[in-house]
């Protein structure tokens, strides 16, 4: 497994474009993205649990009902939901990519991302096909990442290298996601492309168990949003043989899309609207797997936690509250908090109650941007990681007046 | 049911007072309060839901097993909890009340708020019992409360009068909470009184169900505390003929209860860490209480309405977003919002859908202090309310370096 360059446009076959079609006001802001295989690949998606739903969603469950998909168009700026005609609109949009590149509209994965509940004009999509089609380029990866965005202040985009059967495979993601995050079944749009060659089962089977453990274990601000969509497109360009039961290729495949899932899901944690730090909890020695991943995720859910980690203060009762609320069947007794970084480890809990350690040295760990929160939790066998960031005075400002 | 003056002092035969003994370092913040019933009473309690729990609460859920208690103790400044000595430290608070006031030690309520996981020295509340109990008043209801505030910027006191069986009965309370709010069973330290005359049976029926609709359904930071908990002391005095059944003298009691929860979770909330706003979420129309319940909540809880109150915009996605992840079976295609204060009412969506609007009118409603948020879920009979308050940078602030 190798990191490469390249995101959705490392693996064989796929080309991508971004640009500003004029949804939204800011000129200098990509808000119109597409990406095309050269040939039809085999689809998988997972969707918001949210019981509001954006229109795209429904659109694209339906299009990729039949494992096939053959390319992606995602405007930002506008998220295309509890809007009357959002259906319409979300078919508009996969029939202009019918009539500008051939494809057909039903293999079309549609998505929005941007204010809920304002109707979205079709018209300059419409006028924007021309140029988004013709500058499509097998290194267009990061113009499509910036035309996804809308609250993110960098693109995100990863890419891997990998091998089955002697054959070369790639992979890779772009993400958007910023606020609203607090993903359960799937985050604020991720599309993966890999040219590795899977069959459609696998690769919902690979997708739907990957995400429990790494973007339903991501949250910003505890905000189910309505258009969290990940898909990955696996177009078999690398001619490997197909991977169609569990075995070592499968194991192969589940490991490169796991590189590829955990890198974005830190990427969107440290762009949390108006983050300064990305957190990732990390949990050890629980009796189940279900108590490792409830426990992580409240600590990088608790606002109070996120406030101090801003702050750069070592407030450990924070940490110890909000496991003792999670509903994680733990021992409060047996838990030990360390919080660690670059600058170094310190141990600020032990055994449900606190140690000696030194403010300063606390401080100097905490003022990293990267920080690791350890929880341990008992001498059981299982662990979970949960990333997120700090709440800041910016989180206030970006959500105190985001549609004006 | 006339609202009156006096807090926890209104009912017959309650004293109280409040000083700064010196857990907290600034010395112009009391942190101790004391309250004092003339006979012993039948009490009840309800206590945080948090696997971590208060030192305090343990010793007080001992000394109450009975159903009787005389007096309560209270610091502020230190929560005395994840401490090693913390049983003790809560026995020896006790103790000092036994030995000040002759009350037996096993019928003394005990609290503490504050900083978790840091020793809390017995010291400076010996040093202060004298002065404390020497200022016990018939009119001090103002000190115990002031006695018991952390981060809350105004005290929170109310009383009420009411007729049982032709005697006038009083019940007053007084609250502190303004962080880590989110309770679960109980509140952040309400301490309620009443002359009135009721069995221990009865007093915890009627607090274990009021909760349930009042402080249950208040959060102003979705973190549950470790040291939540609502008690009532009943001291009979009122001479009413005792309430050992449900009844009409049941019902005024439960009215009187509700209208002393319901003021107090409005306190809370207004006096949210950072808040400038107070939020109630009223739910109408749901086909149960639970889904009533569950998406009020759910919208009070959203961090990104929170900051959109804030800013007083009008971002109604942010409801219908939040109501969606609640969990709460609704159908979305028929929920309706309105914005409503003392400025006005603007509907903003119906039927799931967005409604033309005058975003001035709209800005003008939601500069108000005091903000409902209206939510239609159908035509079923149900409905609730839940109270919150806004997200601003002083939220960040505070918790940002609480400790230091």
């Amino acid at each position: 497994m190798k990191m490469i360059t390249g995101g959705v446009c490392a693996a064989k076959g796929f080309r991508a474009n971004g640009i500003h079609c004029g949804i939204r006001r800011n000129h200098s802001k990509k808000d119109l993205a597409l990406i095309l295989s050269d040939v039809p690949a085999t689809a998988a998606a997972v969707y918001t649990t949210n019981l509001v739903k954006g229109a795209p969603l429904t659109v694209t469950k339906e299009n990729i009902a039949n494992g096939i998909a053959q390319a992606v168009i995602c405007n930002s700026g506008n998220a295309n939901t509890c809007n009357a005609n959002g259906i319409q609109i979300a078919q508009d949009m996969c029939a202009l990519v019918e009539k500008h590149t051939g494809i057909s509209a039903g293999d079309v994965v549609v998505a929005s991302t941007g204010v809920i509940g304002q109707p979205l004009c079709i018209d300059p999509i419409a006028q924007g096909m021309d140029a988004l089609v013709e500058g499509l380029s097998y290194e267009g990866s990061e113009n499509a990442a910036q035309g996804i965005m809308t609250t993110d202040t960098t693109k995100k985009e990863v890419a891997v290298e990998f091998t089955l059967g002697g054959k070369t495979c790639r992979m890779g993601g772009i993400a958007k996601g910023s606020g609203m995050i607090h993903p359960n079944m799937a985050t604020m749009l991720v599309f993966i492309t890999t040219d590795a060659s899977i069959s459609r089962e696998m690769l919902q089977k690979a997708l739907s168990s990957d995400i429990t453990a790494t973007f339903n274990m991501l949250s910003i601000d505890g905000d189910t949003s309505t258009n969290d969509m990940v898909t990955v497109l696996a177009n078999g360009m690398a001619g490997n043989e197909t991977i169609t039961a569990e075995g070592e290729d499968f194991n192969t495949f589940m490991q490169a899309l796991n590189s590829i899932t955990v890198a974005l899901c830190r990427m969107i944690a440290g762009d949390g609207e108006g983050a300064t730090k990305l957190l990732e909890c990390i949990a050890t020695g629980a009796d189940t797997l279900e108590a490792a991943k409830t426990a992580a995720k409240s600590v990088i859910c608790s606002s109070l936690l996120k406030a101090a980690m801003f702050g750069a203060d070592a407030n450990w009762g924070r940490v110890l509250c909000a496991i003792g609320y999670s509903g994680a069947d733990v021992d409060v007794n047996k838990v030990g908090v360390s919080f660690r970084s670059n600058a170094g480890t310190v141990e600020v809990c032990k055994d449900g109650a606190g140690v000696p350690f030194s403010e300063e040295e606390a401080k100097k760990v905490l003022l990293e941007k990267e920080i690791e929160i350890l929880i341990s939790l008992g001498d059981g066998p299982f662990g979970a990681k949960a990333w997120g960031c700090d709440l800041t005075y910016d989180y206030v400002k970006i959500n105190g007046d985001y549609r004006t």
